[in-house]
This record gives C-alpha cells, structure tokens and sequence, in this order.
C-alpha cells in the first residue's frame, strides 16, 4: 500500500507461528483482512511471512477512535483468542503514531 | 525481540526486493543490523520477507535524536542509495512513536 498523509496510526503485530492448523489459521487471517477493510478509518494493511513461520503485519488507520473499534469487533475478539492459545508461539502488538512518511517506486 | 516500555520509537520499513544482485544485498543487509545495534539510542530490530521479496523491517529507538544520528551515519547513507537504485523496486519508511504495546510467549 502507499503512504496517507501524516499524522495517522499504525498496528505492528509481529509474531511467531506455531500451530497443526494451519488451514483454520489461514482462513482467519484471510478473513480478518475482509473485516479489517471494512471498518471505519481503515487505511490499509500490511502482512508477510517468512517460511520460518515469523510475520510481521502493519495495518493503519485514521485515529485512535479506529483502532479502539477494531479491537472490539466480536469477530476480530474471537479470532485473538484463537492466536493467543492455538497459533502464536508469541505475538507482540504496538500502537504507534506515525509523524512522518516517504518512499516509492523506482521508474 | 522483547518490548520497550513505551514510549519509545519505530521506524517501519517495508520493501519489494526486484535486483540481479542479491549476494550484495544480503550483505549489506546484515551489515546494516550490525552497524545500528551499534548506534546510540538503538532498541532492537526485527525483520521478515517472503519468498516474494516483499519485506517488513522494523527498527525499535529510544527517540528522534537516536533515529537522526542514525540516519546521517555515511555507511548508511550509502546503503540507503544503493536500495534506492539497485535493490528495491518499491519501498516505504514511516517514523511512528509508539504510545502502547503488550504480548508476550505461550505457556
């Protein structure tokens, strides 16, 4: 995704997997990305994984009022859940303000 | 890596590897993590990218000042224009300071 016009927030959720459903991971993270592009002052998401089983996801939003209404989402509540006791070997989440952006494509 | 107590400083860089010389990309890659855990003010560094190139580095700093020195350190800045020209087909760098963080391993 390209970058919004600062100040705006930014989720950082770095985690490691660790899990024998991979198929039930798979299909809600999948359905997270749905439900978190919906929400209001949803700016955009990003996720990768490496073959080691560690991601990194960043996902941004408007203010602090999205986030606080992304976080409780029923859905979203049910899925953290399952991170915590079925698919993260460890998870860390970091609310951060981003002050300042730049970057882009090479011609 | 752990969490700081906040707050406390990322800085976000997401990539798009597109380069015929992955060999002097790799190296100066690791050379960078040596050179900024050597900087004042440096917190950390986790960094993950897919069998796409797609990539998420994040740099953790104790503050703006930290983040400063850093960026006009020469090795770096040279890094930086060889990602710009050679490396990287896309990239974005966003400096946020983190308000809130938690997590932790399972049991």
């Amino acid at each position: 995704m390209d970058l919004p016009k600062p100040p705006y927030y930014a989720v950082i959720f770095r985690s490691r997997l660790d899990t024998d459903d991979e198929a039930g991971y798979a299909q809600t993270a999948a359905r997270m990305v749905e439900l978190a592009s919906g929400q209001p002052g949803f700016l955009g998401i990003t996720s990768v994984r490496d073959a080691e089983g560690a991601g990194v996801t960043v996902s941004y939003w408007e203010s602090e009022e999205a986030i606080t209404g992304w976080r409780e989402n029923a859905e979203h509540i049910a899925a953290r859940e399952h991170g915590r006791t079925r698919w993260y070997a460890e998870f860390f989440a970091e609310v951060a303000k981003v002050e300042r952006a730049y970057g882009g494509r090479r011609d």
